[in-house]
């Protein structure tokens, strides 16, 4: 498609998305709701077109050689399908981010001023590969009353288009906007250019995926972006930790799974306990083959390891592997988080109550955590119920983000004829 | 300067800043408090520093052949600077925004999550002409634990840092780091450039001063701005209104200052009480010759009106000048705010409960309010204690933002040696 062309289709399907969005927003608890239910029990059912779509997906993706895993993630079986219907069972059943007025107080005035939670509106999303995503985004846009735009992997467009159908067909059903949802149905890059630029359609992108694709959106974005950038999670082993506390949650917080972002990365020890506790750990970690990049000091309890470099303290391993520092005291610990963290996760293990409330005020973190496993940073872990994304900015919504992310706040006045002064 | 030399300059400013603002952070409520009734004490007592460099900035002025109104805007008289010195004790008096440990829950897995509210890091504010401004930025950054880097106007360079002078010397008095707030000593344009860049150094970024001065940092900036742009506020007076009330109402919406951003800049009626309500108001006004710019359908009740154009329904007069457009129900009413407004600040005059509810939940302002002026949209009226601007965009602060939106929160997780399943 010509470039003016696509962006003039991309145009009208933004001014669509925003009329949709004000109906949204002043729809019912329950018509959301309903759509949500509906759209539930259409995925639980056999739907011919949708089978046909994710077949011809996964087709192309054999026929162009992808690798069986990224054509394993396209698929969308039964159990699948069962997993995404119960999610929006599940959003359905939260209570509604929207619509409460709350901390009123009256004013010398005589003016009543509180606040009331609504929609951002329209939010957009980008995504790679996995299908699933979109019926993700476009449930939590539903619950929280704001439209959206969705634009994802090229290799998932034809299950992607037929599935928000289902989501477009729900919504109608539901007596809402079917363009309240709406899907780009172009996979050129130049869309994902005017979603960053989309100020008049989008109040907020979101980017999921590879840190490539975080990088270029939020260099390129005009409008405000929710990014997840890296997780060099720390665990702090203090001179007052708990040694066998400490060794079942570092192991926790390092190999429950090494993939997630909320995965310790790095360990620090305080100087005192090192010969007490690195050496347990090196036995522990033995079977499970965790590669140690060490300091120079750390070095001799860690049989085995290798020694670690500047580098390795900024490292996001997502992986067996782990470096390991030794500090002098919580200062130090501090300091080094601060300086090299990613300002996700980060937990220190200690009994002492006045360390781990400087730890809790001073390191610059999205999520601090006193004598707990990094890996609980999640939304569901935190009782959000849902989550959208985890954010690594520090404006607007931090740490891990659920429905309330996806509202923003207006100011009201009761009044009965006041005048200001 | 040389380009080079002032960037490398401002990024040893910017490395100060961001180590001081982690001291600032973690100092007490007393420690900051007292920095800001040192400085409240110093503005009360004669400074012949900041005389000479106010006199030499108004002198320079005034050789340029600036007009007499700019010129006035420089001077630091005695009962200004006690007006500042006012402020910062008050703002010593507000409760401290930072540190307040919210909302904590239990969680099946036995681990308690709640939020800490914390400084944001390190603000940058960009603002013209009058030196004010300075103390005023410095003492909220200053009780909000923000380090904050500020650029004023060139025409204000001397009286600036002077006053800076002032807040340094008081932030040491008080055991605080002096390099927490920090003033660019250069007028380079270059400056506003670096500012909009330095996501290493700042956290939120304020441009305060005309339209073209924020649009051009809005554009430019790669970190979080808070901006202001236009306030096109509208009083609705529905068919259900209290006539007495809505004349008494739009009159001081409109006509108790017409400068602010919070007055009403149109006026839409309900068809129905046209006659009975615009040549009461037009009465009204004929003293204070307000100038109508009126729908076609309004033109008669409104003796002297000029015709409206497309273009006034989306004017910020600023004026006594007032757009005036009948409408046929509520739905066309809440359907002309958001199509020209500027989701500023907008009212409905109405005894309907139901219209009075509609309105306040569908138009998309930062403030709705119900029988009410529209100039109530301050932080002050508000109950903020204090307000570093006011806020056009939706997210992170919408409104009057006051300390708290100079605040952020962390996720803080008490745990007890828990891990994840």
């Amino acid at each position: 498609m010509p470039a003016e062309e696509l962006i003039e289709e991309l145009e009208a399907l933004g001014r669509a998305a925003r009329a949709s969005a004000a109906r949204l927003a002043a729809s019912s608890t329950a018509a959301r709701n309903q759509a949500l239910l509906l759209l539930a029990a259409a995925l639980r059912q056999p739907q011919p077109t949708l089978a046909e779509a994710n077949a011809a997906d996964v087709a192309a993706a054999q026929a162009r050689g992808l690798d069986a895993p990224l054509v394993d993630r396209l698929r969308l079986t039964p159990a699948i399908l069962a997993t995404l219907a119960q999610g929006c069972e599940q959003i359905a059943a939260l209570p509604d981010p929207v619509g409460a007025m709350t901390n009123f107080q009256r004013r010398p005035s005589g003016i009543q001023v509180g606040q009331m939670r609504v929609p951002l509106g329209c939010f957009g999303m980008v995504f790679e590969s996995r299908p699933n995503v979109s019926i993700e985004a476009a449930s939590l846009a539903i619950k929280s009353g704001n439209a959206c735009i969705l634009r994802g992997g090229s290799e998932a467009l034809a299950s992607n288009q037929a599935l928000i159908a289902l989501v477009q067909q729900s919504l109608e059903q539901a007596g809402l906007p079917r363009a309240a949802v709406q899907l780009i149905p172009s996979t050129d890059r130049a869309a994902v250019g005017w979603l960053c630029r989309a100020t008049e359609h989008i109040d907020l992108l979101i980017p999921r995926g590879g840190k490539s694709l975080i990088e270029r959106v939020a260099l390129e974005a005009k409008v405000p972006v929710l990014k997840h950038l890296d997780g060099n999670c720390h665990s702090y082993v203090d001179e007052f930790a708990d040694l066998e506390m400490a060794l079942k949650v570092v192991d926790n917080a390092k190999t429950q799974k090494v993939s997630p972002c909320n995965a310790t990365e790095s360990l620090l020890v305080h100087r005192t306990v090192a010969a007490a506790f690195l050496p347990r750990l090196a036995a522990l970690w033995a079977p499970k083959k965790l590669v140690f990049r060490a300091c120079l000091e750390s070095l001799p309890f860690l049989p085995g390891a290798e020694s670690a470099t500047e580098a390795d303290w900024a490292e996001e391993y997502l992986d067996y592997k782990i470096s390991v520092k030794l500090v002098g005291d919580l200062d130090e610990a501090i300091a080094h988080i601060n300086r090299y963290g990613s300002h996700h996760t980060d937990a220190i293990l200690t009994q002492h109550h006045g360390h781990a409330m400087r730890f809790v005020r001073e390191v610059d973190s999205a999520s601090v955590m006193i004598n707990a496993s990094t890996r609980f940073a999640d939304g569901f872990e935190y009782g959000l119920g849902a989550e959208i994304g985890i954010s690594t900015d520090k404006l607007h919504a931090r740490g891990p983000v659920g429905l309330e992310g996806l509202t923003t706040y207006k100011w009201v006045v009761l009044g009965e004829g006041q005048v200001r002064q």
